[in-house]
């Protein structure tokens, strides 16, 4: 069946790029979406067919999912109000589908032989292609990096996951779910965890928290070095990740990133969402480049798995960190592959030292974070894609017309220099300082994306690829939910007695109280990033227009004043 | 037969403007010439229909003017390889039709009874419809005001002469040579021109010039006020003109503005070039805008020809600024219109007290001046081109993307205030804020062009007016050589003698001190002009830069320091 998609927001083809103009509100029909690099090939209804970016569409419009989901669609209807008002967005942007572009399924230990088939192939034109082998004391199967051509190159823009299918995965696919498909198994056991493994959940100013530790975890990803092996036959690119805490330096390659996301999804993402890690798949051309923006982007994850108190004080992230030689690294591995509590069990660790919450209490929370991050992440698109159609625009026609008008002001003075008349010689030297300023400009204005842009579109991908975490997630707890709902009927059917109820009930308890901590941990991150952010952004920013105006001032000054 | 045009700068269309988008050197075929507000339609090779600014096309790309101008052309193709030279431009921009954007056409007396007939008439949409009618103490037939629509509106631009046929004038249809139609009657006669009307030419520091007044004659024209005749069927403005000279004002409707303007071409345009009037046809949908546009423009004009002291001096003018009461100004009216010294005998008045130029130096001079013209009037053009251009993305695309960014940023504020985290206020309200300077900047970055390119546009368009009468006037000397060169012939045939091939000689040499002192003005105004217009605009492109980057640092000033 032809894939159907809504366009978002307006985009105007580059011309000569193969892109397609798209106006808002207009319905597509995918040719082809494993295009890469956050683009999508698609056909519009005068059956032109162009490539779009894919933060401007909405898959499937069409389609809903039905329950609970209509209240969470009407607050967001509501609250998208002021801004959709004159616009066809509110229903596009409020359908679940949104949610999906960030999917678990490369991460699916199922499909993981299949690693390599799910990576897009024959990529467009100028591909640079930079071999990353696996190792063969891994059964992960074999990748070869295809890295997209130069299409979003300027806009350092880069989809996790996006050339994934866009299909919600149902429960029992979640990887945890795999080993545990039922939170059942959980809800109806009384844990007494007072292990090593133990997760308090404590009250904090803030609400429920996790036990932070008194030294922030952070480590530094660096050193990216080239290795091979097999006679040179495979070659890889090795980081040196330095911990603070040793300040020992460990080396791993992306591979190794790989298989310590796969044990974090397996292990937690049940109560945390596990952000994926940057796509393999990178823009750019020159290995340099694309060397950079990986480190810089498994610096990103790293530095956010690190402030993790749940994930950081892990064995497995302590084992990847910490190890010492490759005996420990392969014994650890061995170890964790084998761990036990993994999906739905995990909430058998947590121990919340805080009265019991009834499940309506539970089932509110849930709604409220549920419409939190579904609202936020609508936002947080919002923000990539006018990003996108600036970093776009100032890289593009901007750029352009600086160096047009730089160019009119030059010429018009070389003219002026023909006149054979006295009195030229200053106005002519001003009028092409001028248009040298303006030619500079126009280099300023194009380069200034990369630096302040850059960290803004970073940042907010960052929080895209988590907050597509979290329907999974709170999903978990929603299924929890409704089995506590039928509790009363299974009591009365003789299916569970009285007592299973009540311990189902404190466990959804225990259950809502890692939600909380979690989403409370989420919240204090985001505030702190995006403070950062935008201080940055707009500390970038007074920079770029008081240098602009600085350069402007100068040229002023070479005027005679008459 | 099909006018073709070549596409000169790339123009994307506006979508739902009935625009068409065209490239670089494109060939078009001009499908309506007289839209009005500086548009065209034409189609492309694909036949797609749809509007394009004149400024950027050039028409009939393919027809050359030849004798002497190839000398020009290759000079010119030489200037321009610096900016051309990965471009098509430089075929098109050099040839003959670059000049006659402006011509006399609407201003030939022989034209006048269908005066109104040369307004374009049926314009687009929404059209301004201002009665503007003519008296019946005219026999100038009656024009009505047609007004084109909003489409340049935002551009403030308007073509002077753009409705108007492209078509080079012969020589015999010169205003001037309507009654003397070949300088021969000039060249052949001994003059001793020592009475009022006497026009010396001095040197001066720059060379031969004007003999200028003491005191600089200037007016204010102001205080536009609606009149009506025929009990109120006929209105009509009328412009309050105050000189410096008596201060003491006179009143003038557009169409006597219009007369004056016939008697100057008719008398000086052999030697002076006099620009056009503002077109009659004027963007704009209110009354009161199209009025204050007129005047700005009239005022323009007016200081123009009160700069001229050749101008500025005449009995027309004079009349035009002095008159004491309607029986004055019809005599001195009708006086005018008698005035015997028109056309070519201008240069009867001429009187250079300078040594006589041999005709290899006049033709030199003239080669040079008529490739300045010409290079400044491609310069002139590429201006208007790009700041056209500049002024629709400041009005369109890069106001509506910082709208979006405020929006984003506002947006992602709102979602962050529902998350019920007590620690939220400061980032919201500081997101708010930075979403709210960027919807203040992207009015700052709308309403700029009104501030600064408006001025810079107006100044260019008043030269592209004024550079578009100079091949005509200097065509006269072209004509004026060549029947010097056939003097020797001629002397040989006993159709002249040699004492006349010397007088001719003389007044060839007249004729020359006329285009340079006139030349020498024309640089003094534009060294002045260009000085000021550029000095203006960069200030305000300062002010603007810096106004952003205050709101921004204010906006900064919001965050929490971490």
């Amino acid at each position: 069946m032809a894939v159907k998609a809504q366009v978002l927001y307006d985009f105007t083809a580059e011309p000569g790029n193969n892109e397609l103009t798209v106006q808002e509100g207009e319905i597509l029909t995918l040719t082809k979406q494993n295009v890469g690099s956050g683009w999508v090939e698609a056909r519009n209804s005068r059956g032109n067919v162009g490539l779009v970016p894919e933060d401007y569409i909405e898959i499937n419009p069409g389609s809903t999912q039905a329950s609970s989901d209509t209240q969470a669609t009407q607050y967001i209807d509501a609250h998208n109000q002021g801004y959709n008002s004159s616009s066809a967005n509110s229903q596009a942007i409020n359908e679940n589908e949104a949610w999906t572009a960030t999917t678990w399924s490369n991460n699916n230990p199922a499909n993981n032989l299949n690693h390599a088939e799910q990576e897009p192939a024959g990529n467009n034109g100028s591909v640079y292609s930079f071999d990353e082998e696996w190792d063969d004391d891994s059964d992960d199967g074999k990748s070869t990096g295809g890295y997209g051509g130069s299409q979003v190159e300027e806009s350092g823009t880069m989809q996790r996951g996006g050339a994934h299918s866009t299909m919600k995965l149902s429960l029992n696919k979640f990887p945890g779910f795999s080993k545990t498909p039922n939170p059942e198994v959980y809800l109806l056991t009384k844990h007494i965890s007072k292990g090593d493994d133990r997760l308090p959940v404590y009250t904090g100013e803030v609400g429920p928290v996790w036990l932070y530790p008194q030294i922030q975890l952070d480590c530094v990803v660096a050193d990216p070095k080239k290795g091979s092996k097999m006679y040179g036959l495979k070659s890889y690119i090795e980081y040196q990740i330095t911990p603070n805490t040793t300040n020992r330096p460990v080396n791993h390659r992306y591979k190794h990133f790989d298989w310590l996301y796969e044990r974090l999804v397996e292990k937690f993402a049940c109560a945390l969402p596990i952000p994926c890690l940057p796509d393999k798949q990178v823009t750019g051309r020159f290995e340099e480049e694309f060397i950079k923006m990986r480190m810089e982007r498994l610096q990103g994850w790293m530095s956010r798995m690190c402030r993790h108190p749940v994930i950081s004080n892990s064995d497995v992230f302590q084992l990847f960190l910490n190890y010492r030689d490759e005996k420990e690294w392969k014994l650890g591995k061995r170890k964790a592959e084998k761990d036990e509590i993994v999906g739905v069990k995990i909430f058998s660790n947590i121990d919340p030292e805080l009265p019991e919450l009834d499940p309506a209490q539970v089932e509110q929370k849930y709604e409220m974070y549920s419409q939190f991050t579904r609202s936020m992440d609508n936002s947080v698109k919002e923000l990539l894609a006018v990003g996108h159609l600036h970093w776009k625009r100032c890289t593009g026609p901007l750029q352009k017309e600086y160096r047009q008008i730089g160019k009119a002001f030059q010429n018009l003075s070389s003219v002026f220099n023909t006149s054979a008349y006295p009195r030229e010689y200053t106005l002519t030297e001003a009028l092409t300082a001028t248009g040298k300023t303006y030619e500079e400009i126009a280099e300023i204005v194009a380069g200034q994306p990369k630096k302040d842009l850059h960290f803004l579109m970073e940042t907010n991908h960052e929080y895209k690829g988590l907050l597509g975490c979290f329907p999974d997630t709170i999903a978990v707890h929603k299924a929890a939910i409704d089995k506590v709902k039928e509790a009363d009927h299974l009591v009365v059917m003789n299916k569970i007695s009285q007592q299973d109820k009540l311990i189902m009930e404190k466990n959804l308890s225990t259950m809502s109280y890692a939600l909380q901590a979690e989403m409370n941990h989420f919240h204090s991150n985001r505030i702190y990033d995006y403070n950062r952010l935008l201080q940055f952004y707009l500390e970038e920013q007074v920079k770029f227009y008081e240098t602009i105006a600085e350069k402007l001032k100068k040229a002023l000054g070479q005027y005679t004043t008459m």
